[in-house]
């Protein structure tokens, strides 16, 4: 049976095709940079939002019209599967991502959740061996079920931690079983409502252990996926350990982990951290840590996860210019953790939004490639930091000289001379890319 | 000659006080949990903001009155440190702390501009040699002069880094002469407009090695000052290293500085981050890194440093909780980096403003020392994380679990149950100490 | 039955009760400015947020421990109701407020509804009458239902406008049946999600339709109520129309209304529209607008409407200062629009919660008094604007001078000679008096 | 003599140019639905940031490199003059805006003051006669001098209200003299810093007044410029009284000022106030108050005014779509008050930044342009809107039906059937457009 009857394979037609229907920018066999846009780009569709996700929210119950909503319990769970693989063929994408509890419902115990999610994993199995597309990270909701109120690895109760290892315990052997590339860490209630009942240290300490027992067990089973910490500063809880790169960064090293984790990076989380999303991905690229991305956008006048489909062709450009320069993303990819805005509750708007983030991503790829090509900034900065190449500067990079030398040399300066940074003409260059990019 | 000289020196006078110029809360003498509070508060008088700012904002030009006003040049400077040590005495603050440049007038060269600063150290040496102030901390200010516009240890031009590096060899050598308690970084342009002109890898390194040079040349001259670390996320920067206690503490343990320095936290750059003021505080405190505190208070409303006098009562009481669990602040102290609104421009706000941050600072001692004394929060706390104290949660804590046995525990766990956290009640009990402080 | 068995009415004990569940401060019968503290505070209890709501959030399931939630359906309602009206008498509060499907189920279809909420309204119809506790207003939810996606009275689709103006009616008659004070609009959707498919025009010109609708068919039927306003900026909405009070005062201009509303604030609604609450009781009161209150708070370092209890005694007191000066809220009461946080899930925290926000309240209530009896603020502000008494400034106010007077005044003064706000000894004695409230 | 000596006058080359100092989309006679881009776009260069502005900011002194500056007093004021005209033609700007202070230097008194803008104004007179560059608009500024620390008419200060009519009263006359097209009153300290010492009502009650009072004295002396308010909710004063468009439309209706008055909207304002750029012209377009534009960008994730030359694409778009709809700006303009960042010292980067400027509002302009051509977001929000077009809508909006009429058709409703409001479709179509402009 078809639960997108009335849509056909998506097609790349180019940028003059007026179907709404069809790729514009997205070619996924073109060769940008010696790879082809499939293989750099590494599209996944985030299957909470767009086979879960019922178009909830604060002050309003579900309306979104999805086709399998006429089942429920495991069959409704066995009819999202089928309804996303027929989405990944026909949107023709590479990868998905989800959490347990996105495919299979949990039962009246942890073992009868367990049956369930196996079920449904023998099944995603069958489906994975005849289709195109791979499981690109899958996770443990430890957020959603009341227990988790208070946190998982950090909660204050005990059982809470021990419950959330055998979960974590679980998604590893599906990881494994499934080949995942990468599994992921958010920390959805991992942080404090309030300081005033919070023991924090307590809290870091055993969210630390819990991810080196995760770490051994991954090795103990073999799998060998890379491991992903997503960080986010606030929202459901008031305050995130994992608040962004430069903090997960100092949690990792704090703990020992800094070698076996990467980030998993997520637009909309950058800004609610008050970062762009390039900064978080340039900072976890300059510290070798840039594993994966999540990829939507916010709207930084509003103060909360929207979780937009990326339109943005500055954010996108941006994004992909660090991506190029971190040599591609490895074993992650580009996950559209977004989903369709609430008004956009009919089932083709799934398409259209999907379409809509992997032509802009294109776009961003192809501008990014080219500025690299043309080396329009990388020159810029090149030249712009040539004193330290050279004389005092490459002293100073050497570790050659202390504060003594530099006071010396200091003295003997006429008026230091800088340059402009030229910020706005930069920006112009960023606008001529863009606009010269399908012109080419 | 007096420059305050329609102001006698400010005494306590209690709570049912209607002088304007007395302490109603502070009682420097009063002891609280065994220590006088002039001992552990520490409060000290920030330069900058109270001798040397004219009032001027992105908006307008300086409108203070200030009696030092009629002189100019380096008589300026002089009558500015006269009127300090006459401000210190009648505000009986046993600290001060300052820029380089807030107290002597930069010449025209590095030696015209060294040799000033020499004239006015001699000067103070004098004046703290019969003043019982002393110098809490001193720093570089390397963020107004243009030579700075890009930064000073992340300069792109290695000359501004040499002038930085002579800047604070002459800054340790006057903490030592003088006998700073700290020597405090605080990042003003070390960070980045935007990225598109940016290597900012390059700009962290050299900062690492910036701060290693600060440490061994202090090391050489046996400066044994505490060196701090001040956090603030963006302004005047778009972004700023510094950007908060957690990203410091990854940026020290990246460049092996992790041991040798410590935060000097600032209230309003907490909040400019996204944290409250007592989140930074604690972070840096289970982390064994709490120095030193820049007590102000922002506007959450406005998204720039307001650096007002800190009068939130709930604020500082945190804050206090903070410090007594630190056991104290050791060398650091409580500096009020803190302005009089441009609005209040009359000399006489300046002591209004400072009895105001101290009395409200004395108060928040006071309800802090009562909470740690009933126990009300951290009985709380204990007991809530209790769990951990025996059985699979002291053998979580033990590290004597992996997920394994974890799993095979929560397997045989019927439902877990979790407590309340009680965050209203505990809101409630912050009230009622707050508003029980002065009755009893 | 009692759903609430090991509760026991709240009695006040005063400051120096060491049980939890005793106001301390909220004294009823207490006499302060001539009016009784129940007289002057008139609480409300919002049925939504404390026999409603489940303790879902975005990432999260319903939570709460609900002794009622062992019923369904019409049971449910009922068993609702029943609760509620014994948490009224043992919290003694005299008023509450309810959307329609707060109550009662929505049906099938419209008349369904509308007899389902029939037989809720007849069980609290008798309940009322032998219950000291009133309505203060009850109000249609038309957000939550799928239909309301785009909007009720500003829908582009006439159907839903419809369907709204139906449900208001009911609402209306509701309100006269029970003798409801006032009838509150909270557009919860009235706004946009984005303006590429929005005609802002054709919607504000329909809710200004709508709204007169409602004010014809309420004199139609002789309600006399209050009708109220409730501003809020945005969310669930990108953008809402009734962004702030001063938007609010502009649109009902714009469309005749503004002698037929006046406004219900809330806390947490000013502050995500980068207001405090003060600043939106003082616009509404200097308008003549100020009708009623939605008490809780927010917390300005998150983004999201938190609706708290307000316990921020500086905030309670500001606002209850404007409410004072107002002379009462009138019709309108202070109704705790807030809820106990997620992690605070037992039935017991709603008990908690509400003292806390009472006795928060009763405490701003005294600390108001006492500044207006002493004049503290009153008398600065009247000295600080004398200039407009006399010459001048009276002619200024009179109206009796243009430009060209003004100039030639000008043109003869000396230097313009200003006076310091003292915006911080003012900010201290707001803490003084908060300090002595409970010492005298 | 030549200010710009280096720098030949700027022309249209297309996109293909490898020039940095050439138009590649700004064409002025190009012309785009019927006229010319010049006609429609109508630049105007802001003196202040260009001429005036130093690049000090609240951590920096000033480091702006002009080539003026080797003057001062007079002679300064006069050779910006001639180098602001040499700017004007070599960019060749048909307009540009000051306020008094920005052009001639304050004396010792207010005659002092006249008398140097006389100077200054008839030298600007000769200038003008042989320019194409004509004054879109001239102010007062009313915000810098110490004598406004609490606000100009709104000063608790009467002699503060005179001297402020008198500025005004001689700028009116400098409008009239120079054909200003338009008078714009921002109200840069026209608010409060804290309620505690405001007496808010008397302040706006005074505003109002001194509006009114400008437009008797327009009238009386025949300048017949258009009057245009500028929004801005903060900053420098904690609450700035014409926080947005629609508090504006609140204000002036109030003080029966609606007909004499329009908007000059500004992007970074709207940021600031928690608006889209689009958001603040369309609420004014849509109430016949859209006047002019200051062309500008912010940044939102700083809480400060960034005045960023605007080179976002998407914004552009949206703004010259407000306008084309708005007919154009009529007498108005796109100032572009906006300042090179401060790194962006040398004296080229007023160039590159206006170029910037200038070919992203033309890409803009062409975008809209087409976007209007063909209908696309018009046809899909008429369709959208199309049930008010007949049957019950129709009624809803003749004003022929009332509640009773609804509730009667609301019932013999089936379900209500919405549609979709396409969002991620709306947003990528923007993106088409833009990517096909130059394309094409």
């Amino acid at each position: 049976m078809s639960y997108f009857s009335n849509i056909s394979a998506i097609k790349y037609e180019g940028p003059k095709s007026t179907s709404d229907l069809a790729f514009k920018y997205y070619n996924p066999e073109e060769v940008v940079g010696g790879k082809t846009m499939e293989e750099t780009l590494r599209f996944g569709v985030a299957y909470w939002h767009t086979f879960t996700y019922d178009g909830g929210d604060p002050f309003g119950a579900g309306n979104m019209e999805r086709s399998w909503d006429r089942f429920s319990g495991m069959d409704l769970a066995k009819a999202r599967l089928e309804a996303s693989f027929e989405f990944y063929e026909k949107l023709n994408v590479p990868f998905f991502c989800f959490h347990d509890v996105d495919v299979a419902p949990e039962g009246q115990s942890l073992a009868e959740t367990n049956k369930n999610l196996d079920e449904i994993i023998n099944m995603m199995e069958k489906y994975m061996a005849t289709s195109k597309t791979k499981l690109l990270w899958n996770t443990a909701n430890m957020f959603s079920n009341p227990r988790f109120v208070h946190g998982a690895a950090t909660s204050p109760n005990a059982d809470v931690f021990a419950y959330s290892a055998a979960k974590v315990k679980k998604g590893l052997e599906v990881a494994k079983r499934l080949g995942a590339e990468n599994y992921v860490f958010w920390g959805g209630r991992e942080g404090y409502e309030t300081l005033l009942n919070t023991n924090m240290k307590l809290e870091q300490d055993n969210l630390g252990k819990f991810l080196n027992m995760a770490v051994d067990y991954a090795k103990e089973i073999g799998y060998e996926g890379q491991f992903l910490i997503e960080p986010k500063p606030k929202e459901p809880t008031k305050h995130q350990y994992d608040f962004d790169v430069a903090t997960g960064i100092g949690f990792l090293r704090t703990y020992g982990l800094e070698n076996k984790f990467k980030f998993n990076i997520e637009a909309n989380h950058a800004t609610l951290a008050g970062h762009t999303f390039e900064h978080e991905l340039h900072t976890a690229r300059i510290n070798g840590m840039l594993g994966s991305v999540d990829a939507n956008q916010g709207d930084t006048l509003l103060g909360w996860d929207t979780d937009e489909f990326p339109t943005d062709l500055y954010t996108n450009t941006l994004a992909m210019y660090e991506i190029l320069k971190n040599g591609g993303l490895g074993k992650g990819g580009l996950n559209f953790d977004a989903k369709v805005r609430r008004g956009s509750f009919e089932q083709d708007d799934l398409f259209y939004a999907h379409i809509a983030g992997m032509d802009s991503f294109a776009v961003g790829l192809k501008v990014a490639h080219k500025l690299l090509e043309d080396g329009v900034l990388e020159n810029f900065v090149d030249n712009r930091y040539s004193s330290y190449n050279e004389g005092i500067g490459k002293q100073i990079v050497d570790g050659t000289v202390g504060f003594k030398e530099l006071e010396e040399y200091a003295l003997g300066l006429g008026e230091v001379k800088n340059s402009s940074g030229r910020t706005e003409k930069l920006k112009m260059i960023i606008n001529q890319y863009i606009l010269n990019v399908i012109a080419e």
